[in-house]
Protein backbone atom coordinates (compact mmCIF):
# COMPACT_ATOMS: atom_id res chain seq x y z
CA UNK A 1 0.00 0.00 0.00
CA UNK A 2 0.97 3.68 0.36
CA UNK A 3 0.12 6.63 -1.25
CA UNK A 4 3.27 8.50 -3.01
CA UNK A 5 3.39 12.01 -4.14
CA UNK A 6 6.28 13.59 -6.86
CA UNK A 7 5.92 17.05 -7.20
CA UNK A 8 7.17 20.86 -5.76
CA UNK A 9 7.72 22.73 -2.32
CA UNK A 10 8.65 25.90 -2.89
CA UNK A 11 8.51 29.69 -0.75
CA UNK A 12 5.64 31.36 -1.91
CA UNK A 13 5.75 34.88 -2.46
CA UNK A 14 1.51 35.94 -2.86
CA UNK A 15 -0.67 39.17 -2.97
CA UNK A 16 -4.57 39.13 -3.04
CA UNK A 17 -7.42 41.01 -2.35
CA UNK A 18 -7.52 39.58 1.69
CA UNK A 19 -4.05 40.36 1.99
CA UNK A 20 -0.37 39.20 1.10
CA UNK A 21 2.19 36.69 2.73
CA UNK A 22 6.04 36.61 1.42
CA UNK A 23 7.77 33.53 0.94
CA UNK A 24 4.93 30.88 2.56
CA UNK A 25 5.07 27.64 2.56
CA UNK A 26 4.14 25.98 -0.84
CA UNK A 27 4.44 23.48 -3.65
CA UNK A 28 2.16 20.71 -5.30
CA UNK A 29 3.71 17.82 -3.21
CA UNK A 30 3.55 20.14 0.16
CA UNK A 31 -0.28 20.81 -0.30
CA UNK A 32 -1.06 17.45 -1.76
CA UNK A 33 0.54 15.84 1.24
CA UNK A 34 -0.71 17.79 3.91
CA UNK A 35 -4.16 17.37 2.68
CA UNK A 36 -3.77 13.18 2.57
CA UNK A 37 -1.77 12.92 5.54
CA UNK A 38 -5.50 13.79 7.55
CA UNK A 39 -7.31 10.35 5.48
CA UNK A 40 -3.06 8.12 5.24
CA UNK A 41 0.20 7.76 5.36
CA UNK A 42 1.99 9.85 2.71
CA UNK A 43 5.17 9.28 1.09
CA UNK A 44 6.71 12.36 -0.46
CA UNK A 45 9.31 13.18 -3.39
CA UNK A 46 10.26 16.59 -4.07
CA UNK A 47 13.45 18.45 -3.55
CA UNK A 48 14.38 21.70 -1.41
CA UNK A 49 17.48 24.03 -1.02
CA UNK A 50 19.98 24.35 1.23
CA UNK A 51 17.28 27.70 2.78
CA UNK A 52 14.62 25.64 3.31
CA UNK A 53 13.62 26.26 7.13
CA UNK A 54 13.19 22.86 8.98
CA UNK A 55 10.44 24.39 10.96
CA UNK A 56 8.97 23.54 7.02
CA UNK A 57 10.03 20.13 7.49
CA UNK A 58 9.04 19.20 11.12
CA UNK A 59 5.39 20.39 10.32
CA UNK A 60 4.47 17.58 7.58
CA UNK A 61 6.93 15.26 9.80
CA UNK A 62 4.03 16.27 12.36
CA UNK A 63 1.78 15.07 9.99
CA UNK A 64 3.14 11.59 9.40
CA UNK A 65 4.63 11.77 5.91
CA UNK A 66 7.11 9.59 5.10
CA UNK A 67 9.96 12.35 3.99
CA UNK A 68 12.62 10.22 2.61
CA UNK A 69 12.20 11.01 -0.85
CA UNK A 70 12.75 14.39 -0.12
CA UNK A 71 16.18 15.49 -1.08
CA UNK A 72 18.22 19.04 -0.13
CA UNK A 73 20.43 20.38 -2.37
CA UNK A 74 23.18 22.84 -2.57
CA UNK A 75 21.16 25.73 -3.99
CA UNK A 76 18.33 27.77 -3.21
CA UNK A 77 14.38 26.42 -3.07
CA UNK A 78 12.08 27.19 -5.48
CA UNK A 79 10.26 30.49 -5.11
CA UNK A 80 6.90 31.61 -7.34
CA UNK A 81 5.55 34.43 -6.69
CA UNK A 82 2.23 35.81 -8.16
CA UNK A 83 -0.81 37.75 -7.53
CA UNK A 84 -4.94 37.26 -8.03
CA UNK A 85 -7.34 40.06 -9.05
CA UNK A 86 -10.45 40.46 -7.46
CA UNK A 87 -12.26 37.67 -9.08
CA UNK A 88 -9.34 35.34 -7.39
CA UNK A 89 -9.73 32.68 -10.44
CA UNK A 90 -6.21 33.46 -12.06
CA UNK A 91 -3.30 33.78 -11.22
CA UNK A 92 -0.56 36.06 -12.59
CA UNK A 93 2.64 35.17 -12.27
CA UNK A 94 5.08 37.31 -10.97
CA UNK A 95 8.00 35.74 -11.09
CA UNK A 96 9.52 32.24 -10.97
CA UNK A 97 12.86 31.00 -9.62
CA UNK A 98 13.12 27.28 -10.27
CA UNK A 99 16.45 27.19 -8.39
CA UNK A 100 17.36 23.65 -7.11
CA UNK A 101 13.93 22.46 -8.85
CA UNK A 102 15.54 22.65 -12.10
CA UNK A 103 17.22 19.76 -12.20
CA UNK A 104 14.70 17.76 -10.18
CA UNK A 105 15.35 13.81 -11.58
CA UNK A 106 13.70 11.87 -9.35
CA UNK A 107 15.04 8.46 -8.44
CA UNK A 108 13.01 6.56 -6.25
CA UNK A 109 14.39 4.75 -3.42
CA UNK A 110 13.54 1.24 -3.57
CA UNK A 111 11.41 1.49 -0.50
CA UNK A 112 8.94 3.56 -1.78
CA UNK A 113 8.74 1.93 -5.65
CA UNK A 114 6.01 -0.37 -3.76
CA UNK A 115 3.39 1.93 -3.76
CA UNK A 116 -0.10 1.37 -4.17
CA UNK A 117 -1.13 5.22 -5.37
CA UNK A 118 0.54 7.93 -6.91
CA UNK A 119 -0.02 11.49 -7.64
CA UNK A 120 2.36 12.74 -10.23
CA UNK A 121 1.96 16.00 -9.85
CA UNK A 122 2.45 19.09 -12.21
CA UNK A 123 5.73 18.50 -13.72
CA UNK A 124 7.57 18.03 -17.01
CA UNK A 125 5.61 15.02 -18.41
CA UNK A 126 8.78 13.58 -19.10
CA UNK A 127 9.88 13.42 -15.55
CA UNK A 128 6.21 11.96 -14.85
CA UNK A 129 6.52 9.18 -16.97
CA UNK A 130 10.35 8.49 -15.19
CA UNK A 131 8.32 8.53 -11.74
CA UNK A 132 5.46 6.35 -13.27
CA UNK A 133 7.62 3.73 -15.17
CA UNK A 134 9.78 2.96 -11.28
CA UNK A 135 6.62 1.94 -9.82
CA UNK A 136 5.92 -2.05 -9.19
CA UNK A 137 2.54 -2.64 -9.95
CA UNK A 138 0.60 0.47 -8.73
CA UNK A 139 -3.03 0.02 -8.78
CA UNK A 140 -3.61 3.56 -9.66
CA UNK A 141 -1.36 6.32 -11.09
CA UNK A 142 -3.24 10.03 -11.13
CA UNK A 143 -1.03 12.56 -12.85
CA UNK A 144 -1.64 16.74 -12.93
CA UNK A 145 -0.62 19.04 -16.00
CA UNK A 146 -1.04 22.91 -16.57
CA UNK A 147 -1.28 24.90 -19.98
CA UNK A 148 2.38 24.85 -19.81
CA UNK A 149 2.92 21.23 -20.78
CA UNK A 150 0.00 21.40 -23.27
CA UNK A 151 1.83 24.14 -25.03
CA UNK A 152 5.46 23.15 -25.25
CA UNK A 153 5.19 19.31 -24.77
CA UNK A 154 2.26 17.87 -26.03
CA UNK A 155 3.37 14.54 -27.47
CA UNK A 156 5.23 13.89 -24.45
CA UNK A 157 2.26 14.78 -22.29
CA UNK A 158 0.20 12.41 -24.77
CA UNK A 159 2.46 9.65 -24.02
CA UNK A 160 2.10 10.22 -20.45
CA UNK A 161 -1.46 10.24 -20.78
CA UNK A 162 -1.12 6.95 -22.18
CA UNK A 163 0.33 5.85 -18.67
CA UNK A 164 -2.05 7.19 -16.16
CA UNK A 165 -5.39 5.93 -14.66
CA UNK A 166 -6.46 9.23 -13.57
CA UNK A 167 -6.12 12.64 -14.47
CA UNK A 168 -7.10 15.97 -12.80
CA UNK A 169 -7.61 18.71 -15.30
CA UNK A 170 -9.19 22.07 -15.27
CA UNK A 171 -11.47 23.17 -18.12
CA UNK A 172 -9.32 25.00 -19.82
CA UNK A 173 -6.82 22.63 -20.27
CA UNK A 174 -9.50 19.70 -21.15
CA UNK A 175 -10.60 22.00 -23.98
CA UNK A 176 -7.08 22.69 -24.60
CA UNK A 177 -6.13 19.17 -25.13
CA UNK A 178 -9.03 17.83 -26.94
CA UNK A 179 -10.46 20.91 -28.96
CA UNK A 180 -13.90 20.55 -27.85
CA UNK A 181 -15.34 23.17 -26.67
CA UNK A 182 -18.40 21.22 -24.49
CA UNK A 183 -17.19 19.93 -21.30
CA UNK A 184 -18.63 16.98 -21.53
CA UNK A 185 -17.52 15.52 -25.23
CA UNK A 186 -14.10 17.41 -24.20
CA UNK A 187 -14.31 15.22 -21.14
CA UNK A 188 -15.50 11.99 -23.03
CA UNK A 189 -12.51 12.65 -25.41
CA UNK A 190 -9.92 12.83 -22.81
CA UNK A 191 -10.75 8.98 -21.64
CA UNK A 192 -9.84 8.11 -24.73
CA UNK A 193 -6.35 9.01 -24.27
CA UNK A 194 -5.75 7.40 -22.23
CA UNK A 195 -6.87 7.85 -18.27
CA UNK A 196 -9.98 6.04 -17.94
CA UNK A 197 -10.97 8.56 -14.54
CA UNK A 198 -11.20 11.92 -15.62
CA UNK A 199 -11.79 14.85 -12.51
CA UNK A 200 -12.63 18.25 -14.38
CA UNK A 201 -11.62 20.79 -10.89
CA UNK A 202 -13.65 24.09 -12.01
CA UNK A 203 -13.08 26.37 -8.92
CA UNK A 204 -15.69 27.80 -7.18
CA UNK A 205 -17.76 25.80 -9.14
CA UNK A 206 -16.95 22.41 -7.99
CA UNK A 207 -15.68 19.57 -10.00
CA UNK A 208 -17.34 16.72 -12.25
CA UNK A 209 -16.07 13.02 -12.47
CA UNK A 210 -16.38 11.02 -15.61
CA UNK A 211 -15.67 7.30 -14.33
CA UNK A 212 -17.18 4.23 -16.41
CA UNK A 213 -19.40 6.58 -18.96
CA UNK A 214 -21.10 8.14 -15.78
CA UNK A 215 -20.86 11.70 -15.25
CA UNK A 216 -20.66 12.85 -11.05
CA UNK A 217 -20.95 16.67 -9.88
CA UNK A 218 -19.94 17.71 -7.07
CA UNK A 219 -20.11 21.19 -5.56
CA UNK A 220 -17.52 23.36 -4.30
CA UNK A 221 -17.90 23.79 -0.40
CA UNK A 222 -19.62 27.71 -0.01
CA UNK A 223 -16.35 29.29 0.82
CA UNK A 224 -17.69 32.83 2.44
CA UNK A 225 -14.11 34.48 2.21
CA UNK A 226 -11.40 33.22 -0.20
CA UNK A 227 -8.37 34.83 0.81
CA UNK A 228 -6.10 32.87 -1.95
CA UNK A 229 -7.07 29.91 -3.44
CA UNK A 230 -3.04 29.02 -4.31
CA UNK A 231 -2.54 25.22 -3.95
CA UNK A 232 -6.43 24.55 -4.16
CA UNK A 233 -6.09 22.19 -7.02
CA UNK A 234 -3.26 19.97 -5.25
CA UNK A 235 -5.15 19.98 -2.16
CA UNK A 236 -7.96 18.74 -3.89
CA UNK A 237 -6.01 16.14 -5.06
CA UNK A 238 -4.53 15.12 -1.47
CA UNK A 239 -8.10 14.84 -0.87
CA UNK A 240 -9.26 12.53 -3.04
CA UNK A 241 -5.98 10.29 -3.09
CA UNK A 242 -5.80 10.09 0.60
CA UNK A 243 -9.28 8.87 1.00
CA UNK A 244 -9.06 6.75 -2.24
CA UNK A 245 -5.84 5.09 -1.06
CA UNK A 246 -6.99 4.00 2.18
CA UNK A 247 -8.54 0.77 0.42
CA UNK A 248 -6.63 -1.43 -2.80
CA UNK A 249 -10.70 -1.09 -4.55
CA UNK A 250 -11.39 2.03 -6.55
CA UNK A 251 -15.40 1.79 -6.80
CA UNK A 252 -17.54 4.20 -8.47
CA UNK A 253 -18.84 5.01 -4.93
CA UNK A 254 -15.67 5.34 -3.30
CA UNK A 255 -14.27 7.97 -5.96
CA UNK A 256 -17.56 9.56 -6.03
CA UNK A 257 -17.08 10.56 -1.83
CA UNK A 258 -13.01 10.96 -2.98
CA UNK A 259 -14.24 14.38 -4.63
CA UNK A 260 -16.17 15.07 -1.80
CA UNK A 261 -13.06 14.81 0.43
CA UNK A 262 -11.06 16.66 -1.81
CA UNK A 263 -13.62 19.21 -2.09
CA UNK A 264 -13.43 19.72 1.36
CA UNK A 265 -10.12 19.72 1.93
CA UNK A 266 -9.57 22.70 -1.02
CA UNK A 267 -12.22 24.69 0.99
CA UNK A 268 -10.30 24.75 3.86
CA UNK A 269 -7.10 25.46 1.59
CA UNK A 270 -8.58 28.84 0.24
CA UNK A 271 -9.29 30.40 3.28
CA UNK A 272 -6.35 31.30 4.19
CA UNK A 273 -2.96 31.64 3.07
CA UNK A 274 -0.34 28.87 3.01
CA UNK A 275 -1.36 25.72 5.05
CA UNK A 276 -2.49 28.11 7.68
CA UNK A 277 -6.12 27.16 7.55
CA UNK A 278 -4.96 23.80 7.41
CA UNK A 279 -2.90 23.16 9.99
CA UNK A 280 -5.99 24.43 12.30
CA UNK A 281 -8.28 21.55 10.53
CA UNK A 282 -9.33 18.64 12.66
CA UNK A 283 -11.23 15.23 11.44
CA UNK A 284 -14.58 16.71 13.37
CA UNK A 285 -14.19 19.85 10.94
CA UNK A 286 -14.11 17.45 7.84
CA UNK A 287 -16.65 15.83 8.99
CA UNK A 288 -18.64 18.97 9.35
CA UNK A 289 -18.23 19.88 6.10
CA UNK A 290 -19.05 16.78 4.52
CA UNK A 291 -22.58 16.80 5.83
CA UNK A 292 -22.88 20.15 4.55
CA UNK A 293 -21.83 18.55 1.27
CA UNK A 294 -24.85 15.89 1.47
CA UNK A 295 -27.36 18.87 2.56
CA UNK A 296 -25.92 20.97 -0.27
CA UNK A 297 -27.14 18.25 -2.83
CA UNK A 298 -29.76 16.50 -1.54
CA UNK A 299 -33.51 16.16 -2.82
CA UNK B 1 -55.09 27.96 -7.41
CA UNK B 2 -53.18 28.73 -11.00
CA UNK B 3 -49.93 29.94 -11.95
CA UNK B 4 -49.70 33.28 -14.00
CA UNK B 5 -47.39 34.45 -16.03
CA UNK B 6 -46.45 38.12 -17.04
CA UNK B 7 -43.51 39.00 -19.57
CA UNK B 8 -43.01 39.29 -23.68
CA UNK B 9 -43.93 37.18 -26.80
CA UNK B 10 -41.35 38.00 -29.91
CA UNK B 11 -40.17 37.14 -32.58
CA UNK B 12 -36.67 36.66 -32.13
CA UNK B 13 -33.74 35.90 -35.29
CA UNK B 14 -30.68 34.29 -33.61
CA UNK B 15 -27.41 32.98 -34.71
CA UNK B 16 -25.03 30.65 -33.05
CA UNK B 17 -22.17 28.20 -34.10
CA UNK B 18 -24.53 25.45 -34.26
CA UNK B 19 -27.13 27.47 -36.99
CA UNK B 20 -29.57 29.92 -36.88
CA UNK B 21 -33.15 30.84 -36.93
CA UNK B 22 -35.43 33.81 -38.43
CA UNK B 23 -38.16 34.96 -36.69
CA UNK B 24 -38.83 32.09 -34.50
CA UNK B 25 -41.30 31.79 -31.39
CA UNK B 26 -39.37 33.12 -28.58
CA UNK B 27 -40.11 36.02 -25.66
CA UNK B 28 -39.80 34.98 -22.01
CA UNK B 29 -43.76 34.40 -21.33
CA UNK B 30 -43.71 32.04 -24.78
CA UNK B 31 -40.55 30.22 -23.20
CA UNK B 32 -41.70 30.36 -19.21
CA UNK B 33 -45.41 29.34 -20.39
CA UNK B 34 -44.63 26.16 -22.71
CA UNK B 35 -41.94 24.81 -19.67
CA UNK B 36 -44.42 25.08 -17.18
CA UNK B 37 -47.47 23.33 -19.33
CA UNK B 38 -45.82 20.08 -18.27
CA UNK B 39 -46.56 20.18 -15.02
CA UNK B 40 -49.63 22.68 -14.40
CA UNK B 41 -52.42 25.33 -16.07
CA UNK B 42 -50.65 28.51 -17.17
CA UNK B 43 -52.41 31.75 -17.56
CA UNK B 44 -50.40 33.97 -20.28
CA UNK B 45 -50.05 37.40 -19.68
CA UNK B 46 -48.49 39.44 -22.88
CA UNK B 47 -48.74 41.50 -26.23
CA UNK B 48 -48.69 40.62 -29.97
CA UNK B 49 -48.83 43.00 -33.03
CA UNK B 50 -51.23 42.17 -35.55
CA UNK B 51 -48.54 40.14 -37.64
CA UNK B 52 -47.98 37.78 -34.83
CA UNK B 53 -48.44 33.96 -36.56
CA UNK B 54 -51.52 31.80 -35.78
CA UNK B 55 -49.78 29.31 -35.47
CA UNK B 56 -48.13 30.06 -32.44
CA UNK B 57 -51.41 30.61 -30.69
CA UNK B 58 -52.24 26.92 -31.63
CA UNK B 59 -49.34 25.66 -30.09
CA UNK B 60 -49.73 27.31 -26.56
CA UNK B 61 -53.35 26.50 -26.83
CA UNK B 62 -52.36 22.85 -27.58
CA UNK B 63 -50.83 22.91 -24.45
CA UNK B 64 -53.59 24.02 -22.36
CA UNK B 65 -52.26 27.14 -21.49
CA UNK B 66 -54.90 30.28 -20.90
CA UNK B 67 -54.70 33.06 -23.22
CA UNK B 68 -57.01 35.37 -21.85
CA UNK B 69 -54.52 37.56 -21.06
CA UNK B 70 -52.92 38.12 -24.71
CA UNK B 71 -54.00 41.06 -26.00
CA UNK B 72 -53.40 41.32 -29.85
CA UNK B 73 -52.71 45.31 -30.48
CA UNK B 74 -52.44 46.94 -34.18
CA UNK B 75 -48.39 47.13 -34.93
CA UNK B 76 -46.04 44.60 -35.15
CA UNK B 77 -44.93 42.34 -32.76
CA UNK B 78 -41.39 42.72 -30.44
CA UNK B 79 -38.89 41.34 -32.44
CA UNK B 80 -35.01 40.39 -31.09
CA UNK B 81 -32.31 39.97 -32.68
CA UNK B 82 -28.64 38.32 -31.35
CA UNK B 83 -25.90 36.38 -31.61
CA UNK B 84 -23.56 33.96 -29.88
CA UNK B 85 -19.93 33.14 -29.46
CA UNK B 86 -18.06 29.66 -29.38
CA UNK B 87 -18.86 30.04 -25.61
CA UNK B 88 -22.39 30.23 -25.96
CA UNK B 89 -22.40 32.70 -23.13
CA UNK B 90 -23.80 35.96 -23.45
CA UNK B 91 -25.58 36.85 -26.25
CA UNK B 92 -24.69 40.30 -28.49
CA UNK B 93 -28.13 41.82 -28.81
CA UNK B 94 -28.03 42.91 -32.61
CA UNK B 95 -31.26 44.76 -32.76
CA UNK B 96 -34.54 45.08 -30.32
CA UNK B 97 -37.84 46.42 -31.99
CA UNK B 98 -40.55 46.67 -29.22
CA UNK B 99 -43.05 47.52 -30.95
CA UNK B 100 -46.10 46.68 -29.63
CA UNK B 101 -44.34 45.63 -26.46
CA UNK B 102 -43.52 49.47 -26.32
CA UNK B 103 -46.29 50.38 -24.55
CA UNK B 104 -47.30 46.94 -22.71
CA UNK B 105 -48.89 48.11 -19.60
CA UNK B 106 -50.94 45.00 -18.08
CA UNK B 107 -54.20 45.31 -16.79
CA UNK B 108 -55.40 41.98 -15.52
CA UNK B 109 -58.63 40.15 -16.27
CA UNK B 110 -60.12 39.90 -13.15
CA UNK B 111 -60.05 36.28 -12.93
CA UNK B 112 -56.67 36.18 -13.18
CA UNK B 113 -56.25 38.47 -10.13
CA UNK B 114 -56.81 34.93 -7.80
CA UNK B 115 -53.28 33.32 -9.07
CA UNK B 116 -51.73 31.82 -6.36
CA UNK B 117 -48.07 31.88 -7.96
CA UNK B 118 -46.72 34.43 -10.16
CA UNK B 119 -43.95 35.10 -12.91
CA UNK B 120 -43.30 38.22 -13.60
CA UNK B 121 -40.53 38.05 -16.41
CA UNK B 122 -37.54 40.51 -17.29
CA UNK B 123 -39.84 43.54 -17.85
CA UNK B 124 -39.71 47.51 -16.31
CA UNK B 125 -39.63 46.81 -12.42
CA UNK B 126 -42.40 49.20 -12.43
CA UNK B 127 -44.41 47.44 -14.29
CA UNK B 128 -43.78 44.42 -12.30
CA UNK B 129 -44.84 46.14 -9.27
CA UNK B 130 -47.83 47.22 -10.69
CA UNK B 131 -48.88 43.63 -11.78
CA UNK B 132 -47.64 42.53 -8.35
CA UNK B 133 -50.41 44.40 -6.63
CA UNK B 134 -53.37 43.34 -8.92
CA UNK B 135 -52.80 40.11 -7.32
CA UNK B 136 -55.00 39.06 -4.00
CA UNK B 137 -53.17 36.66 -1.96
CA UNK B 138 -51.17 34.95 -3.94
CA UNK B 139 -49.24 32.15 -2.20
CA UNK B 140 -46.02 33.38 -4.37
CA UNK B 141 -44.76 36.07 -6.30
CA UNK B 142 -41.20 35.38 -8.11
CA UNK B 143 -39.55 37.65 -10.32
CA UNK B 144 -36.48 37.61 -13.01
CA UNK B 145 -34.20 40.83 -13.90
CA UNK B 146 -31.58 41.84 -16.33
CA UNK B 147 -28.49 44.38 -16.00
CA UNK B 148 -30.19 47.23 -17.86
CA UNK B 149 -32.60 47.41 -14.81
CA UNK B 150 -30.11 47.63 -12.51
CA UNK B 151 -28.30 50.15 -14.23
CA UNK B 152 -31.08 52.13 -15.37
CA UNK B 153 -33.66 51.75 -12.29
CA UNK B 154 -32.10 50.52 -9.72
CA UNK B 155 -34.38 51.99 -6.76
CA UNK B 156 -37.69 50.89 -8.72
CA UNK B 157 -35.91 47.32 -9.04
CA UNK B 158 -35.62 47.87 -4.99
CA UNK B 159 -38.88 48.45 -4.42
CA UNK B 160 -40.14 45.41 -6.81
CA UNK B 161 -37.55 42.94 -4.72
CA UNK B 162 -39.05 44.20 -1.70
CA UNK B 163 -42.55 42.71 -2.75
CA UNK B 164 -41.82 39.35 -3.87
CA UNK B 165 -41.08 36.37 -2.07
CA UNK B 166 -38.56 34.77 -5.01
CA UNK B 167 -35.88 36.21 -7.22
CA UNK B 168 -34.45 34.67 -10.22
CA UNK B 169 -30.85 36.29 -10.68
CA UNK B 170 -27.44 35.22 -12.55
CA UNK B 171 -24.28 35.50 -10.57
CA UNK B 172 -23.24 39.17 -12.55
CA UNK B 173 -26.79 40.27 -11.70
CA UNK B 174 -26.16 39.17 -7.82
CA UNK B 175 -23.09 40.65 -7.85
CA UNK B 176 -24.14 44.05 -9.51
CA UNK B 177 -27.07 44.40 -7.34
CA UNK B 178 -25.13 43.26 -3.84
CA UNK B 179 -21.97 44.79 -4.52
CA UNK B 180 -20.37 41.42 -3.29
CA UNK B 181 -17.97 39.53 -5.30
CA UNK B 182 -18.13 36.18 -3.28
CA UNK B 183 -21.51 34.67 -4.88
CA UNK B 184 -22.68 33.32 -1.33
CA UNK B 185 -22.24 36.56 0.23
CA UNK B 186 -24.43 38.27 -2.42
CA UNK B 187 -27.15 35.21 -2.23
CA UNK B 188 -27.78 36.51 1.62
CA UNK B 189 -26.81 40.21 0.88
CA UNK B 190 -29.53 39.76 -1.66
CA UNK B 191 -32.28 37.83 0.76
CA UNK B 192 -31.99 40.89 3.23
CA UNK B 193 -33.30 42.76 0.22
CA UNK B 194 -37.13 41.21 0.15
CA UNK B 195 -37.05 37.87 -1.60
CA UNK B 196 -36.71 34.95 0.86
CA UNK B 197 -35.79 32.80 -1.51
CA UNK B 198 -33.05 33.42 -4.30
CA UNK B 199 -32.36 30.90 -7.19
CA UNK B 200 -28.91 31.67 -8.97
CA UNK B 201 -28.66 30.59 -12.17
CA UNK B 202 -25.13 29.81 -13.42
CA UNK B 203 -25.82 28.34 -16.75
CA UNK B 204 -23.76 25.59 -18.13
CA UNK B 205 -22.84 25.30 -13.74
CA UNK B 206 -26.30 24.63 -12.78
CA UNK B 207 -27.89 26.88 -10.56
CA UNK B 208 -27.95 27.41 -6.26
CA UNK B 209 -31.22 27.78 -4.42
CA UNK B 210 -30.82 30.27 -0.98
CA UNK B 211 -33.98 29.73 1.58
CA UNK B 212 -33.99 29.38 4.79
CA UNK B 213 -30.23 30.06 5.69
CA UNK B 214 -29.32 26.87 3.61
CA UNK B 215 -27.72 26.78 -0.23
CA UNK B 216 -28.88 24.32 -2.58
CA UNK B 217 -26.61 23.45 -5.31
CA UNK B 218 -28.48 21.65 -8.45
CA UNK B 219 -25.99 20.37 -11.61
CA UNK B 220 -26.67 21.63 -14.77
CA UNK B 221 -27.69 18.56 -17.09
CA UNK B 222 -24.79 17.69 -19.30
CA UNK B 223 -26.05 18.83 -22.45
CA UNK B 224 -23.47 16.95 -25.20
CA UNK B 225 -24.80 19.85 -27.58
CA UNK B 226 -26.51 23.44 -26.90
CA UNK B 227 -27.33 24.65 -29.88
CA UNK B 228 -28.78 27.91 -28.77
CA UNK B 229 -29.41 29.01 -25.39
CA UNK B 230 -32.00 31.35 -25.53
CA UNK B 231 -34.32 31.29 -23.23
CA UNK B 232 -32.87 29.37 -21.17
CA UNK B 233 -33.41 31.50 -18.03
CA UNK B 234 -37.11 31.50 -18.52
CA UNK B 235 -37.60 27.99 -19.56
CA UNK B 236 -36.31 27.32 -15.77
CA UNK B 237 -38.35 29.33 -14.36
CA UNK B 238 -41.46 27.70 -15.97
CA UNK B 239 -40.37 24.23 -15.03
CA UNK B 240 -38.91 25.34 -11.65
CA UNK B 241 -42.61 27.68 -10.44
CA UNK B 242 -44.87 25.14 -13.27
CA UNK B 243 -43.59 22.20 -10.27
CA UNK B 244 -43.68 23.99 -7.30
CA UNK B 245 -47.67 25.79 -8.25
CA UNK B 246 -48.94 21.76 -8.15
CA UNK B 247 -49.25 22.56 -4.20
CA UNK B 248 -49.99 25.60 -2.08
CA UNK B 249 -47.35 23.91 0.29
CA UNK B 250 -43.57 26.02 -0.45
CA UNK B 251 -41.43 23.54 1.57
CA UNK B 252 -37.90 23.44 1.29
CA UNK B 253 -37.49 19.80 -0.23
CA UNK B 254 -40.36 21.05 -2.78
CA UNK B 255 -37.53 23.88 -3.29
CA UNK B 256 -35.06 21.27 -4.17
CA UNK B 257 -37.16 19.58 -6.60
CA UNK B 258 -38.49 22.29 -8.50
CA UNK B 259 -34.80 23.43 -9.11
CA UNK B 260 -34.21 19.81 -10.28
CA UNK B 261 -37.10 20.43 -12.92
CA UNK B 262 -35.99 23.95 -13.89
CA UNK B 263 -32.90 22.32 -14.66
CA UNK B 264 -34.37 19.80 -16.86
CA UNK B 265 -36.84 21.84 -18.84
CA UNK B 266 -33.49 24.25 -19.63
CA UNK B 267 -31.89 21.21 -20.96
CA UNK B 268 -33.81 20.48 -23.55
CA UNK B 269 -34.51 24.30 -24.38
CA UNK B 270 -31.24 25.01 -25.28
CA UNK B 271 -30.93 21.32 -27.23
CA UNK B 272 -32.61 23.23 -30.34
CA UNK B 273 -33.85 26.24 -31.35
CA UNK B 274 -36.84 28.24 -30.37
CA UNK B 275 -39.62 25.73 -28.82
CA UNK B 276 -37.99 23.19 -31.35
CA UNK B 277 -37.02 20.46 -28.89
CA UNK B 278 -39.29 21.06 -26.29
CA UNK B 279 -42.02 20.49 -28.58
CA UNK B 280 -40.84 17.16 -28.57
CA UNK B 281 -40.47 16.33 -25.01
CA UNK B 282 -42.42 13.59 -23.00
CA UNK B 283 -43.30 12.96 -19.40
CA UNK B 284 -40.94 10.17 -19.58
CA UNK B 285 -38.04 11.82 -21.41
CA UNK B 286 -38.56 14.48 -17.92
CA UNK B 287 -38.64 11.68 -16.15
CA UNK B 288 -35.55 9.75 -17.13
CA UNK B 289 -33.98 12.91 -16.71
CA UNK B 290 -34.72 13.25 -13.39
CA UNK B 291 -33.01 10.07 -12.34
CA UNK B 292 -30.09 11.56 -14.52
CA UNK B 293 -29.39 14.50 -11.84
CA UNK B 294 -30.24 12.04 -9.09
CA UNK B 295 -27.44 9.34 -10.17
CA UNK B 296 -25.42 12.83 -11.22
CA UNK B 297 -25.64 13.95 -7.50
CA UNK B 298 -25.52 11.14 -5.58
CA UNK B 299 -22.87 10.04 -3.55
Amino acid sequence: MGLLVVGSMALDTIQTPAGSIQEGLGGSATHFSYAASFFSKVRLVAVVGEDFPPRHIALLHSRGIDLQGLSRLPGKTFRWSGSYGADLNDARTLKTELNVFLNFSPELPVALRKSSFVFLANIDPDLQRRVAEQIENPVLVACDTMNYWIESKLQSLRNTLRQVDLLFVNEGEARQLTGESNLYRATRALSSMGPSILIVKRGTHGAVLFHDRRFFWAPAYPVLRVKDPTGAGDTFAGGFLGYLSRRKAVTASRLRRAVIYGSIMASFCVEDFSLNRLKRVTPAAIDKRYRTFRDLTRF
